[in-house]
């Protein structure tokens, strides 16, 4: 019988992210970072069995790996996307660039509801296949947890075929998947001029649906002029709250909507986006146990202000970051790349970047028991570096290809057979 | 004896990119990109034999490589780098992020200084060494020629130590490495007072040897305030030009320098940077053969407003896009991410930005005849992509790893000694 065990040696910097603390939000600016100057690790049946200084290596019956002076940390956990689509939407973002803007490029038919209309086109197991393909690719960029939104459905049916594939993903990827009901995401065009009439339909039809499959763990609802107002959003989390579902919002992503206050009054988990966050609404936050979840990809992609993380840091404020990946507004799943624009973009330092992307996203999905920092016990799943100068170098050497390898449950040659 | 016969098959698009008008510079806005839907390619000898529709695809007694519905584009040239450096400069960055000036980082010992010093510091097959690790990740990367400077020597040892090692890297790797002589990119500290001395020692010392050896084929100034003047740039350019050597320089990357004038004045090949640059420039450059080189990885990485590609390219300049990879400034040698900055920030059609990546980027450096487009007789350095919707998709998709395969003069499994 094969070992299943596996020495991870020459590691010329083990990335703990162990130390933060919790309930995070509460806590100092992490600008420290646990880590081990040239150390080992030792991997038993996927989870993370010992690490040490390197002169303590012990013998290892099992396979060993040579880190080449590498770097290992936690594989990247990405708590907002919405992977599951029918298509790319970039031709959006040729109109986009021609000088149409967001909303003329919805009048024209484009936006969310383009991609409601392809997804309810588009067989429930061509989408599974397509978002297995994405979800594949994501692995392979160091991403090691996933959340995933529904909200692309609109209409009962729809959202129940996005639901199903997420739990279908859960079933065939050896990573944890979590499932949000995003209903309100958008308002069909039917109930335009009836907004009462679809939120009836969320808390009436596809709520108890949902709750009764087992289809998700938390609710979201896209507050932002135009979408969802507060009271509306409100409402829709009080009705999931009931079936179970935990809050967890987009707000302020184009003007102060008034997000922010209705999802602390919720107990939401997190807030996401903020790229328009004034003093009063971090003040707010401080006060809560909600996160703030940053999403700069999508600011990069829709040249807008980025959130103030700087400030929010500097004012106690921990963070979580995201890749908001969607076909929309950012079409990109690349952790690292997000690592970039959090340091070079909002002036996170490396170390705090580093953290809100592994252990204060595993804080959260609430994984942190068992991902999000290397620690005795927990999954091995990890990233390793090229050989690596330094921690800055991460978010500095933006695009460049640093990863070496991704293990996922300790298997360093993770593949599925979606792998492009 | 095995045929060395490569046909690809399946290929979804073959973007030819062979469609610029000579000299380029003077064409309209490119928004054409010539390419063929369903094809075949066929490679003999390292170079493009034939292609066609998918329908006429003809038996091949060599290897069949199936493209699975990926385009087939020329690969990347980047024709402004400064791949051969010593050590990154990650420390800087951080320094910046915390809030130094440019200018004070470089009164700390910072910038090109820096560079300089840990480059005299390291022997020559160490130099290379690292060069070659670099050359090897951007080759991965799709970059298929590459045009690399010296300007971390500043003093005849050290700039030839350089330009001693583009040379090597020309002799061991398959794709055209052009070398570029930058001494004059700053003055050495002990030239501070006396830029003369130094312009002397660059005219009398360096030019003689690097002629003698056949060191470079172009001569680059930094032509920028704080570096050296229209005056002191013309100079050097003049008495390069006495020793064979093309010109091409930096200019307006911070302000309006007066350089666009001195390199008409001098026939460069082109100016590069022109983040700062008004209409009265475009005007000067319309009316020139100097190609306008731009950098928008530098602009994004030093958080500066972009170089203005739609106005040029609406008042009828051609346009060729680099990485300026370098350890201070640009710490990226990533092409698919300039292509995506050239469209995300510039507002250039992909059809424009390719070209700019790939047939443009090959006038600018001579390699016309041989590179930069798909045309029977070109050498076969190629980017296979994984299966793409449509051309926008490409820089649309920031970030992500959508490059399947990069062929080297017809080779997919190109690697080297120096592979990480």
């Amino acid at each position: 019988m094969p070992s299943d065990k596996t020495l991870i040696k020459n590691i010329r910097k083990l990335i703990l992210a162990s130390n933060t603390p919790i309930p995070f939000q509460k806590g100092p600016a992490l600008s420290e970072l646990a880590t081990i100057d040239s150390a080992f690790l030792i991997i038993e049946n996927g989870r993370i069995s010992s690490f040490g200084p390197e002169d303590q290596t012990p013998e290892c019956s099992g396979a060993v790996i040579d880190a080449h002076h590498g770097y290992v940390m936690p594989a990247y956990i990405d708590c907002h996307t919405h992977l599951v689509f029918a298509d790319w939407r970039e031709q959006e973002f040729i109109d986009r660039m021609k000088g149409l803007s967001y909303q003329e490029i919805s009048n024209k038919g484009g936006g969310i509801l383009n991609s409601a209309k392809k997804l309810a086109a588009l067989p429930e197991d061509e989408l599974f296949e397509r978002s297995a393909i994405r979800l594949t690719e994501a692995m392979k960029c160091g991403t090691g947890a996933i959340e995933i939104k529904s909200g692309y459905g609109l209409n009962t049916e729809n959202e129940l075929k996005i639901l199903r594939v997420i739990k279908r993903l859960k079933v065939h990827f050896p990573i944890p998947v979590i499932a949000t009901f995003l209903g309100a995401h958008s308002f069909p065009l039917e109930f335009k001029s009836d907004h009462q009439g679809y939120i009836n339909l969320i808390i009436n039809e596809m709520l108890p649906e949902i709750h009764k499959e087992g289809l998700a763990e938390y609710c979201d609802v896209f507050c932002e002029q135009n979408f969802y107002s507060p009271d509306e959003t409100g409402q829709i989390l009080e009705a999931a709250s009931r079936y179970g579902l935990k809050a967890r919002i987009h707000s302020n992503q184009f003007t102060h909507s008034g997000g922010i206050e209705v999802a602390i009054r919720n107990h939401a988990i997190s807030v996401d986006h903020l790229e328009v966050c004034n003093e009063e609404e971090i003040e707010l936050l401080k006060n809560s146990s909600t996160h703030p979840v940053l999403l700069p990809s999508a600011a990069f992609f829709m040249n807008q202000e980025y959130p103030p993380a700087r400030n929010m840091i500097d004012r106690g404020l921990g963070l979580v970051l995201a890749s908001d990946f969607n076909p929309g507004t950012s079409p990109s799943y690349n952790l690292s790349f997000v690592l970039s624009l959090a340091c070079i973009k909002m002036k996170m330092l490396p170390e705090e970047a580093i953290q809100a992307l592994t252990i204060n996203a595993a804080y959260n999905l609430g994984l942190e028991s068992d991902y999000g920092s290397i620690e005795p016990g927990k999954i091995a799943n990890l990233i390793l570096t090229k050989p690596c100068p330094s921690l800055s170098y991460l978010p500095y050497s933006f695009g460049n290809s640093w990863i070496s390898k991704v293990f996922i449950r300790g298997n360093p040659d993770f593949s599925s057979e979606w792998a492009l």
